[in-house]
């Protein structure tokens, strides 16, 4: 699908598997754990896959690295991955592990913007990559496919932040209760 | 457009003007304030308005409410709008004030849960209501503009969860201190 020149830069540590055609049954068998895929067809998920390039990444190699740009986000079609972010004190502090099914780097590849957390593999781990370019070309060359994926990831994205913005308010509201007792 | 019916139950205390095509010229007027349409043309910001419907609430009138069951969001044509979230303690807390061009309501319209906050008009105000069966058609019958939509969407959420998660980080971190100071 792809060539040599186009691979990101930032996986090139990573040991390139091919496209993810191959693998599309892998992919579609992970639909049950995968929130952007659970709607998807098995003839969908073959047609995704053919827009997706496979790495493996050896247990300890970072798979994304806070602050760096990037313009694609990772699907984990095996292994475990952990996600840190560093504090105010630059500790890096776990937010999350992640196992097959589990995706990463939405937000980057739709805003361009730097990569918001650090993913390491703390497995041997394969991820299915999808970039910005790839997904504009299956919005132009498989529209409804297109509209899926997108109405997946507003949903996925909707949901985080319910998520988060209930985690802020509650943060919030112990800040002040502590803010009083203080006082 | 859209039958009697079909309207909003929600929207039933505010004046229904009509379908918004009428006002494309005025949505269209919108875009340098308006994240969702920024990247629209005159001709899509007409396709889309055709999908939209119109709404005049008075000062004081609650266009959403916390808690209640909705798959629509707005886009404030004219007016002004306060974002309201009770806390722990039953109090309102003002979120935001927005004003012509700004949206509310896009993560219960994906995905179908509750509205996370109230919105209360706080001046005259129209707003353009999509609803998520006319998004629904505007993907089947305009799949380019519908992807369009969609990832302006994915773009918006993203960048909120982005200053949410980044707010909850510092919040976490404030609070630490303060345990810290307590001990």
């Amino acid at each position: 699908m792809r060539r040599m020149g186009d691979r990101p830069k930032q996986l090139g540590h990573l040991e390139y598997l091919g496209d993810a055609t191959k693998q599309a049954p892998k992919i579609h068998a992970l639909i049950p754990r995968c929130a952007l895929l659970e709607n998807f067809s098995p003839a969908e998920v073959r047609l995704l896959a053919h827009f997706m390039d496979l790495y493996r990444a050896n247990a300890g190699a970072e798979v994304l690295r806070e602050g760096d740009p990037g313009d694609f986000m990772l699907m984990i079609v095996e292994g475990r991955v952990e996600v840190r972010k560093r504090d105010a004190a630059h500790a890096a502090q776990l937010l999350a592990t992640l196992d097959a099914g589990k995706t990463v780097g939405e937000m980057s590849m739709i805003d361009g913007e730097a990569r918001f957390a650090t993913c390491v593999a703390t497995a041997p781990t394969v991820v299915a990559v999808l970039d910005r370019e790839s997904l504009a070309r299956i919005i132009v060359e498989q529209p409804m496919l297109g509209a899926k994926i997108l109405m997946e990831l507003v949903l996925m994205l909707s949901q985080r932040l319910r998520a988060t913005s209930a985690r802020l308010i509650g943060a919030l509201d112990e800040r002040a209760a502590q803010a009083a007792n203080v006082v």
